[in-house]
């Protein structure tokens, strides 16, 4: 197995740049960091995944979680990893201060995230989940709620979850039935099912913490009678000690990959003695829960990112050790073959995954830099960078979950028959990366809620505010010359997703909602490849600035063959816009018309 | 599992409606043959797969081949279903009567090669390469060796196999090193290796004959230098006793999928007693070798096909029965959840399925069709329909595979996370069909045999008439309204394709090959598009056919729902030439120039 998984080069470029990570410590609420220390928490999470991550990516794989006895046995090593994950401050790292955290950047822990998950996926979804649930307490919960789960959990003692799933209420959360009576305690009584939980139930832990949607008898129909509520596996008695608390794993999927995680189904309250503690105020849950949903769904963006760039790392180690044929103008049979590097379709293949990884990276680090600006800015800042999140949510899932698993498969085409054998781990990023287009929100529920809900929302505020962070972008780029084409480019093809949208808002007003948002999906794809093509732009001004400065041999190679894959990019990816606009143009309701007996034959 | 894998009424459709499988039978050669008997044979084409194929498609994957003490052992059944395969007289259905064969055109044999393929794709590899392998011995091979191997493979009771690919010759055939000494005896000593051998042992026949690739001493180096042999496992004796060729079977690799047929790695000569015997003349083994790989080619389209046909009617089921979620416009939580079926994007990913599916499948029978031609035609229809099949081989090969990994991933994706676990079959197809851009020369090869050599031989004989064939269908379309603007897309993006064609043709006089072949892989992408587009057209004038001359209501909603996936294929499928036509005609040799050296970092 290549012993990279990652370019930190690349990764400190894109952070500091880029997106100018070192910028934030002139902000008071992170003014007690600064560089030296950002990149010393770089390399321990570099050293981490390195030793302890990266080693039991493919045994975890081979060793998928098994159901015994009632409990999920998972690899032995988890609990010594979530142990590590604790105590290192890795689960706490964007946790304030005064929560006992670390308060670092998000630009920061999610590059942090970004390492360990290029390293060993599965294995960083166990503390990315405790966080997550630790976070919705912290930002929801009483405090009492707070003192009781978040240290454990901060530790990595305990797992937590999020708890929404059911078997006939997938996308649709409004058809939930898990219901959560009240008592004359401080608890509900839970009972129903839940299915498809991440991390649901293992024995790398103490105790399971599920933030668990449920309804309360009386409450409204739909989504908007959903509450939150901790509901841990195991309670604590009144002296202290933990006590079941009537939540039963029933069953353990066996899935095409991400083996290292188990996903389970949960049975509550089978004896009626299951206690749930409400979160926040009733009602509110669905709203509680997108605080964990929209990071868990960049988070998954991320993940997939990552997944392909550790796929990319051992492609191209491959692609130079591997010697096979000649160069075309090379007839001689007895010239020594060429590292299979140098033909211009294996490069086509690699640059591919370049592309498509560190446009996706850079898309991702500059949501987490908006989560930062959220955090530090104004109330205008806020509200402005909150949008901006809100229509980027959908595409930062997205883009690098659809297009992770083409520059995977592409990985693994260029390791050819041994990239369909289990000696390399192409297979395995390619088995893993599918889960991506359907975790935290299918590709098609997202399409809905880009064009549905983000792009009309607030009379369209977040899609102008989008709008003008690329067009900033062509303005600061078009200072280079290089960058011109890049530039022109990018104009085009904002113009024309302009164009799209208005369009399509005119069919919404004429046609119904049924007709808009038919070939969401395929807007989702245009949105994307432009506010990638806008991440490259950025990278390319970084670039230049960087040439301009003067730099030595290596680095020169380095910037060189990222303006290569900023080039490929706009050559290969931004026209595939064309095609999708001329469908989106059409708008003829083809689908939404056709009647279902059609499929009959 | 769902019981349906294949449409028999498409499938007859295609056969006799779109290709006139009827009209061969007004030939001599399959004069023996009529309609009546063609569906009979189907039908038991259709009983095999359903009762013996498709139950053991799960199982044979989760039983993968293991190398226990030298001996590759398979799932049970291989040695009754291979025997089923002999004794049913399927080796043999496109074999001559004289040589004991069915005679069948290889419109019906291939049909049936694709029903047993949708039906489970491993189980049938076993006879497809016997077949293949028996029919190289037959094309070229002396009478001696035809008598003493063929009988027996074409009985099912010993495997054959291609045996070309060496650890450092993959791609490149000219590098193989596997040597054939010459002796006094009518046999040459064999000593090499060979890698990725499927089927190339087991224990569910008595023997395995390999048609292998070597090089006889003193040849002309590279490919002019490469011979064939039949290389059996064992050899019979004097006394007609099989004894040990000294074929050794090194290992058994762990695949993503595929996992019911074994690949090898063979050891030949270990102890210098290997004996290969000559098939032809030596030195003219690539020639020979390119019979059997180009029918293999097409058939792993077909393969590619099968799988994604089989996955879509999974994934059509299950949409069928899945509730979840309303109408965009019911936004009243209490009324009952519609079938996700109902949902337009769901009706898009099925419509892709559909018509990548039936698109690869009518160009597949158009690829069988002409071979029946070349059998029956005069001298000069053989060599046209020769071309045809040589520039239609790479497209026939790489559009099912690659576009079928792409329909069967949305398939998963209609199941949302049930696709991602093995309860459903899908995550099995994912596997499995991702061989296909892989064996039998990878989708970059293929790409550089269609714009390398395919397009420009005998002067651009083939593209001509390719073109002319794809023109006739535009003036037979052209006669129904209902066809008018598919008539017209396939004009416009016909002459893009010549055109771009002629502008990569001049950059091979200018700049060479290698820039002529950088963007060989998107060109075989645009090519694939505009051949499928031409194979809709003629559907769309079958369905014409078909509709004027009125049907029962059943039968109507088949070719409406045939209709709306050829208005699907050309409302989202063709308008992706366009960026691809765009990046074509850029030729800026991007990926040739780029020094390796620009991967670093």
């Amino acid at each position: 197995m290549a012993a990279k998984f990652f370019s930190e080069k690349n990764l400190k470029f894109i952070l500091y740049d880029v997106h100018d990570a070192e910028g934030l410590t002139q902000q008071a609420y992170y003014a007690q960091h600064n560089r030296k220390m950002f990149d010393m928490v770089l390399k321990a999470a570099g050293k981490l995944a390195k030793d302890m991550l990266f080693p039991l990516f493919k045994e975890m794989d081979r060793t998928q979680p098994e159901l015994i006895k009632g409990h999920v046995r998972v690899h032995p090593s988890i609990r010594k990893i979530l142990n590590e994950f604790g105590q290192g401050g890795w689960i706490t790292s964007r946790v304030p201060f005064e929560h006992g955290g670390e308060q670092l950047p998000h630009l920061i822990a999610d590059a942090c995230d970004f390492i360990f998950q290029c390293a060993n996926y599965s294995a960083n979804a166990y503390q990315g989940l405790t966080f997550g649930a630790a976070h919705l307490i912290e930002s929801f919960g009483s405090k009492d709620l707070f003192d009781t789960y978040t240290p454990k959990m901060f530790r990595g003692e305990w797992q937590g979850t999020m708890a929404l799933t059911e078997s006939e209420a997938g996308s649709s959360l409004a058809d939930i039935t898990t219901m959560a009576e009240p008592t004359d305690s401080d608890f509900h009584l839970i009972k129903g099912q839940k299915i498809f939980i991440s991390a649901g139930d293992h024995d790398g832990v103490d105790n399971v913490v599920h933030l668990m949607l449920a309804k309360i008898p009386g409450g409204p129909p739909g989504v908007k009678g959903i509450s939150l509520f901790v509901v841990p596996k195991k309670r604590l008695d009144e002296s202290g000690q933990l006590i079941s608390n009537d939540v039963t794993t029933s069953g353990v999927y066996h899935k095409l990959g991400y083996r290292g995680c188990p996903i389970v189904q949960l049975s509550l309250g089978d004896r009626g003695d299951c206690r749930g503690w409400l979160v926040g105020r009733p009602h509110q849950g669905l709203k509680y829960m997108f605080q964990m949903m929209n990071g868990a769904r960049i988070g998954v963006g991320m993940g997939a990112a990552s997944m392909a760039t550790a796929a990319y790392y051992t492609a191209l180690d491959y692609s130079q050790a591997r010697h096979q044929g000649r160069k075309l103008a090379q007839k001689d049979p007895s010239l020594t073959p060429i590292a299979i590097i140098e033909h211009a379709d294996v490069k086509r293949m690699l640059l591919f995954q370049r592309a498509v990884n560190e446009g996706a990276l850079s898309l991702l680090m500059q949501c987490s830099k908006y989560m930062d600006m959220q955090i530090v800015g104004d109330a205008d800042q806020k509200t402005k960078y909150g949008l901006l999140l809100d229509i980027l949510t959908p595409i930062a899932k997205t883009y690098p979950s659809e297009m992770g698993i083409q520059a995977i498969s592409q990985g693994l085409q260029c390791l050819g028959g041994s990239g369909y054998c289990d000696d390399y781990p192409l297979e395995q990023y390619y088995r893993d990366a599918r889960i991506h287009p359907i975790h935290e929100g299918t590709t098609g529920i997202q399409a809905m809620d880009l064009l549905g809900r983000k792009v009309i929302m607030q009379n369209g505020q977040a899609f102008a505010l989008f709008v003008a962070e690329v067009r900033a972008a062509i303005a600061a780029a078009s200072e280079y010359t290089d960058l011109q084409t890049y530039t022109r480019q990018l104009e085009t093809c904002l113009s024309d997703l302009e164009k799209t949208t208005a369009e399509l808002i005119g069919i919404a007003q004429t046609k119904g909602p049924a007709y808009f948002l038919a070939d969401a999906t395929l807007y989702l794809e245009f949105f994307g490849l432009v506010a990638v093509a806008w991440q490259w732009l950025l990278q390319g001004i970084a670039i230049q600035k960087r040439l301009a400065g003067g730099v030595r041999k290596k680095d020169r190679e380095f910037y060189h063959g990222k303006m290569a894959t900023l080039t490929f990019f706009f050559a290969y990816e931004v026209p595939k816009t064309l095609g999708l606009q001329k469908r989106l143009q059409q708008a003829d309701g083809l689908t939404e018309d056709l009647s279902t007996e059609h499929f009959m034959d």
